[in-house]
């Protein structure tokens, strides 16, 4: 029977029989997806009382594992001083994002309710933006002064073994006695190491970046070197945290996500199906009425044909299909140029190298494509001329769209626009208008043919 | 006048200078973005150029900042001795994904020209499908016998330094006599180990895959522990190779922008600018010669209705705009349920409680832009039924559009079909079908009240 109860249930029930021993072990079992998939069937009141259940090393275990504004979700409607022991459990960098993420109020509440020092901790962190590397860093790290000897470090690190387990103990971080960073000691070096060397000889000169550093420039770090943290140090050199790789590919993963739902035209790129409909609806409908606007400005071009239209009916049924399908080509160039631009590989000078690459494949899809539509208008209405008009349309469009799609990621780049956003109504709207004009236009001009 | 030279400008000229030393130096200054990029602007002639002046390990590191595909195809066209060279200074996860890019032949020309015991190697791990643990895997690892003393590893470990310096020393791997994986011994024990301990002795236990691990359940592994590295051991337990953390998020990410260019139709979602026309052209025409046909089969739903449309000709104006904010309307559901399956927040049974939340948006968004579509009608036509039929057939068809787009990528999933590159097509389909439908019926039934 056991194998048929779901997750939440599963985790509903224990809650509700207030075993709380059985609670924690079956959360070791579960797996991260399961985790995950269980706290977001349970209802909001649900999932405060797990949250209460557990012990606040547990609960911050659970917190980790969601996206940040449902974290902070979670927290807001807990008792502050409850929160404010959840949040001490979490790793500096998390407990900052988490904090960042609620209502100044709210989270000053909660900042009052913990430790004078970790409260400050959590303000510095908070105080920089989200992207740079100010607000990516966590303040946990081992720092050691150049003038100590292998022998006390390796003995202040046995005597301390408990509390740096939660800290990257791959590097030590050496600084001279007036604080400032002068490089990294490996772990592994000092395995190597003989016990009465001074430190400060087996140190490593480390790059380190500034509190301001932007995301781009971490990640760039990152690829080239395969260390997995980065030290932050002031205008002094003075060691202010580390940022780890980790943090780096979150919030990289996370803007990607986010990235599809702006694009779709989700406000925030943030929606949870858990959140209420009129928020979600509100999210979505910013972008939806700017879309309609832009969409009753291309169907307008339509309205100054209806002549041609009443005289040859047929024309309505294809104005879609060419509006459609010039978004699909469009977009796949579109598709082309964000990845290129990701990678690094085309940057906003190359527009007229991407141009002509995308006009000559626009070129022969167009041709592939207006021939197709050209044959079934020809077909259905055995009308010849009528598939002229609408395949050299979609064909001349065709080339307009991918030229549009291609090059307007990299215009919106120089302009500094997030082109993930703002590239699809750009693309539609001006294929839209230059389809409908194409179709119209070519059959008032060969209106007599199309008519016998 | 230095400045205004781009680096492949420069990179050129010290190739053609034959000032290997100068192209060594210059290259080692250049970021992974720079490098990338003026890769990218170089004909693929200079490329090879570029290739054949380094020397293999720095050609090595050129190579592993290029997507698989582009490596691949640089190999291909050098000499194969060279190429072959050059493969055996990638790491073996690298090289095996970048030789099984290219074709059987030219593999098997570069294998022939490795060491026997690399060609080995690469062979093993080509064999294994790309996504799993086998094909993730590298082969360099450290392993040491559970019987051997601190001392004696780490006497190893001084001897080997150099070579060791590519392998992933966080982690040293414990076996028993008979080669079967005991556990791992990390790099920060040994230094807490006194001398004369037995390794045996210090080896935590380690969770390992089998080589046909999925890609998806290494993630979740590495989601939930803090390790680096992961072992994969046969089925006798003995110890294969070792998927690194890198390796699985490097795929990841690939994927993800993979997806990205699959949802816009590009057949194996790969494209650079810098492939021939013809072949991007091809991989972008097969889905867009479905997706037209699906445009016909759409829009004949308006030729049923030619004799409305040539009454009110009015109409034809709005069919594209319903068309199209429809498929907005769909795709922003997508957009989230995609988002909240990669989260594992939802999961293929949810579909009912995903569609009552669609609905409820759907319904106050289609309320929204069926009175902004239905107004913009009467205002044109000063005809209030005309804006009854149009902004109802879109309140209605927005509800249709999310309902249909929150739910088929959860079908989709259940049956195992990718919903990142299926839902689009079938979502514009069916709601195209139904938008005209809903227009050119609602116009139908009340025609004597929009001919007024």
């Amino acid at each position: 029977m056991e194998s048929t109860t779901k997750p939440w249930q599963q985790l509903n029930q224990l809650i509700a029989d207030e075993s709380h021993g059985e609670l924690q072990d079956y959360l070791d079992k579960l797996s991260h997806q399961d985790l995950v998939h269980a706290l977001f069937r349970m209802a909001p009141e649900e999932q405060q009382a797990l949250l209460s259940a557990l012990t606040p090393e547990s609960a911050a275990d659970v917190l980790e594992e969601l996206p940040d504004v449902h974290a902070a979700a979670l927290l807001e409607d807990l008792p502050a001083f409850e929160a404010a022991t959840i949040v001490m459990e979490l790793p500096s960098d998390d407990a900052a994002d988490v904090l960042a993420e609620l209502d100044t109020q709210d989270a000053e509440q909660i900042l009052g309710h913990m430790d004078a020092d970790d409260a400050a901790e959590a303000r510095e962190l908070i105080a920089y933006d989200e992207d740079v590397a100010g607000g990516l860093m966590m303040t946990e790290f081992l720092k050691y002064t150049e003038s100590m000897l292998v022998r006390e470090v390796l003995a202040d690190m046995r005597r301390h073994a408990d509390e740096y387990a939660l800290y990257n103990v791959q590097y030590l971080y050496v600084t001279d006695a007036n604080e400032r960073l002068l490089g990294i000691l490996r772990a592994r070096d000092l395995v190597l190491a003989q016990p009465d060397e001074r430190i400060g000889d087996l140190t490593r000169p480390a790059e380190s970046v500034s509190p301001t550093t932007p995301l781009e420039a971490l990640v760039d770090f990152f690829e080239d070197h395969e260390l997995s943290a980065i030290p932050v140090a002031d205008t002094l050199g003075r060691l202010l945290g580390v940022v780890r790789r980790r943090a780096v590919y979150d919030t990289v993963a996370e803007h990607a996500e986010e990235d599809r739902l702006k694009a779709q035209g989700i406000i925030g790129g943030e929606e949870f199906r858990s959140m209420p409909s009129l928020l979600r609806s509100r999210r979505r409908l910013t972008w939806l009425s700017l879309n309609i606007g832009l969409n009753i400005i291309a169907a307008s071009i339509i309205a100054l044909y209806q002549d041609t239209l009443a005289a040859v009916i047929a024309l309505a049924v294809f104005l879609p299909i060419v509006s459609d399908m010039s978004g699909c080509s469009g977009n796949q160039a579109v598709a082309v140029s964000l990845r290129e631009l990701t990678l690094g590989i085309v940057q906003p000078m190359d527009v007229f190298r991407v141009w002509l690459k995308e006009a000559s494949v626009g070129l022969i899809n167009g041709l592939a494509l207006g021939s197709l539509l050209g044959a079934a208008a020809w077909l259905w209405q055995g009308n010849g001329y009528l598939g002229l008009v609408v395949g050299g349309a979609l064909a001349l469009n065709t080339v307009v769209a991918v030229s549009i799609g291609g090059t307007v990621p990299l215009f919106l780049k120089a302009l500094k626009i997030d082109p993930a956003v703002a590239a699809g109504p750009i693309l539609t709207t001006v294929t839209d208008m230059c389809g409908f004009f194409f179709v119209l236009a070519f059959a008032t001009s060969m209106l007599p043919l199309l008519q016998t």
